[in-house]
């Protein structure tokens, strides 16, 4: 990445995996980010350290922020310590990246994997998306003679996955019957798309995006995927985003997926 | 309806609505099922006179069953309870009618509402579908030489909706900007799919139908269709249903909606 990709950046989940790495190749491009805020559930956690590290190494780029998306009271937490620091600038982007998944066919799913999942997967960027877009809004007035949407500008990326495809289940239902992970990233699309139209007055673009099949803890080891090549295009398809992008899905390397 | 759409039908939420015009047209069919189970959360409130009224005049063919879709337990009740009246039939016919709207703008709309309207519309069908889904197996094996899939042999309906549909957010969002409401139908759409492909090796038929913009409660006055005409047309799209169907969203022309 030659030019900035923004000025400053949320990403949710970024202790492990996906998350992670999109803090280290955005610290590491030729023009990060002036402000990076790397949000995990618990900074302090033995799982954080690698993050921990990392911020230790880019002191003034990035911040840990303790950050659960499934609770209101640390969102608001969060937002106000990004406040202090963003001051008048606004926030940029948010890469909604945190997700989990609890495998399970039909007979291994009932009602408090299917709450917990969506709870994670599609509340959680929504309230994420409530709290900042004050912060976001202001980030896009700081452009007041640009027309269009970019991620430079101000933006919201939820992380999703080609199992959200509805049209696509007949061809991999078979290969990943993952009930409450398919039907929440689902969920995260229709709430992408809303948020998109929601948001358009304000130049804010909204856009899901699929990040490959990555060997990651949640894709296994058999993914054809390194996480260093999902993030390296994922960057790639973030900083390309245009209007026309907002209201999508998209795959890293650019691709549409139909709904 | 000429001939008859099938031999036992459940239908969830049946105490008003479109629910209840579902009980009271498949009755009043020159050929009605030989068993129709009403599913009502509280037979006993003042909520539910029209139809134990309408139950009391055909007492050979509806069952009024207490069922609230919330709730694991009520659903594992009334299935008993059906089973000791279906013996080895099984039952045919399941339409995941119940469910709910809070209507709320992003502003309105908090983690309360996205689980409890996500609960009654997504969990409940996928938990109804799981306990069902022996006597579904069951209806469907009473047509050993019967290959393709339909209604009147073994099928699921969900009743889902135009503002599900992800591709049609950015023409209609102005107009019906419910979060809470779509994110839940875009869920309910993929567990459709995901039913289709999983129930297949049963010949077990699922997809999801509109009933269109309907004079209910739920629509309002201003709807354009009544509830009568909503529901002629749909149990006509049901009885027409074969396997192509399966893993669709229709509406109650039998129009395909896309995701």
């Amino acid at each position: 990445m030659a030019s900035r990709i923004c000025e400053s950046v949320l990403v949710t989940g970024s202790n492990r995996g996906i998350g992670l790495e999109l803090v280290r190749q955005l610290v590491d491009s030729p023009s990060p980010p002036g402000q990076i805020f790397a949000g995990c559930r618990d900074p302090n956690g033995s799982r954080a350290q690698e993050l921990q590290e990392l911020a230790k190494k880019h002191p003034d780029v990035v911040t840990v922020v303790q950050l659960d998306t499934d609770c209101p009271t640390s969102i608001t937490a969060a937002s106000e310590l990004m406040k202090a620091k963003l001051k008048e600038k606004g926030l940029n982007l948010v890469i909604n990246n945190a997700g989990v998944n609890i495998p399970g066919s039909l007979a291994e799913t009932g009602k408090k994997e299917m709450v917990e999942v969506y709870t994670t997967n599609v509340v959680g960027p929504m309230l994420i998306a409530k709290e900042f877009h004050p912060l976001l809004c202001k980030a896009a007035a700081q452009f007041p003679h640009q027309t269009g949407l970019s991620c430079s500008r101000s933006a919201i990326i939820n992380v999703s996955t080609l199992l959200s495809s509805i049209a696509m289940c007949r061809d991999n239902f078979s290969r990943a019957p993952m009930y409450p992970y398919r039907i929440s990233k689902a969920a995260l699309n229709m709430l992408t798309c809303c948020l998109a139209e929601d948001f358009r007055k304000d130049s804010i673009l909204v856009m899901a995006l699929h990040p490959g099949w990555v060997q990651t803890v949640m894709g296994g080891s058999q993914a054809p995927l390194t996480t260093a090549e999902s993030v390296s295009g994922m960057l790639k398809v973030i900083a390309s985003l245009t209007e026309k992008d907002s209201g999508t899905l998209l795959d890293w390397e650019g691709k549409k997926i139909p709904w």
